[in-house]
């Protein structure tokens, strides 16, 4: 079994989600003027993921993220206190200047496979009923976040999959194949 | 069932090798005037492969490719045959200018994590005692590659899975947590 906390959200175990879950509320971790997102939808693809990137809460080595309709998402309070984290990256993190917590990730890039949707992370959010994490992402990126050592990723995986979280060191089967078609499409190798 | 052709010499089921080969000889595809190269040690690492950039004899959706340490690997016929498919990959690919097969791949940056190996094709070797492929990475990238189309990956991956070569859509996981054990040394985060 690892020593090496997976994320808050699912070390206890994972709880299923509701599947007539519409949404709801996220809230930045600022004690006051709280950056505040509505998000009048459930989540789809909701992953753990390694990725250095990903904002995680502090101890976790895995965020845990999924995607929402960019139009079913607005912020609602405080937008001003957002910031794009790193302009040049595929996905342009939106988060709070003053606790550091990822808002929303979005993508501006027409060409992008994943372009319309954003990125969220539901723990943000009072309410219980998203759709439960089913996968993890980018496991092996771990070790470069400081999250675990070499010797303890065979322990990592075990733990992911008593979860129920199948790990990958890429995204899952189905988002990655989704990828290679959307570039089959654009380079004229598939209609 | 797939019906799509992984790889002639896997196609028939995988062979193991013999633990105690030492090497053998890899000889273009021309008629004559031969590229030949010679290899002083197995081949390790040795996997089917999907990625785009990957040497695939016609029909085959993958590549058969496996590593073996440079200073193992000597050019010893028509070397002036060869020639560098694309000098901005990662991995200079050395394909005969004549019959297009690639004979070695090699990875100049000495910042690489697999900086030290080159990358061959076994199958241009009538020798027989290779270390034989044991997964199978880059899956999803044969969409890309024409390989298959997306609604018959359910039954590439099963098939490779037959034939015991684990589908995996990045590298497997020991390989995938070297390259970020490297990431992390290089970045200070790992001593």
């Amino acid at each position: 079994m690892s020593t090496v906390t997976i994320h808050p959200s699912v070390d206890a175990g994972v709880s299923k989600g509701d599947p007539g879950f519409a949404g709801g509320t996220l809230r930045c971790h600022c004690k006051g003027d709280q950056v505040e997102v509505q998000v009048q939808s459930n989540v789809a693809h909701n992953h753990a993921c390694g990725c250095t990137k990903c904002w995680k809460p502090g101890g976790a080595a895995f965020s845990v993220v999924g995607v929402v309709p960019r139009d079913k998402l607005e912020v609602t309070k405080h937008a001003e206190k957002l910031q794009v984290v790193d302009s040049n990256a595929a996905i342009r993190r939106h988060a709070c200047k003053e606790c550091g917590t990822h808002m929303y990730g979005r993508i501006e890039n027409r060409d992008h496979p994943f372009h319309g949707l954003d990125f969220i992370h539901v723990e943000l959010s009072p309410e219980s009923g998203w759709e439960e994490p089913r996968f993890a992402a980018f496991v092996s990126s771990i070790i470069e976040g400081g999250g675990a050592r070499p010797e303890q990723m065979e322990g990592v995986r075990a733990r992911l999959n008593e979860l129920g979280l199948t790990p990958y060191d890429s995204l899952n089967p189905p988002l990655m194949d989704a990828i290679s078609t959307h570039i089959a499409k654009r380079n004229g190798i598939l209609q």
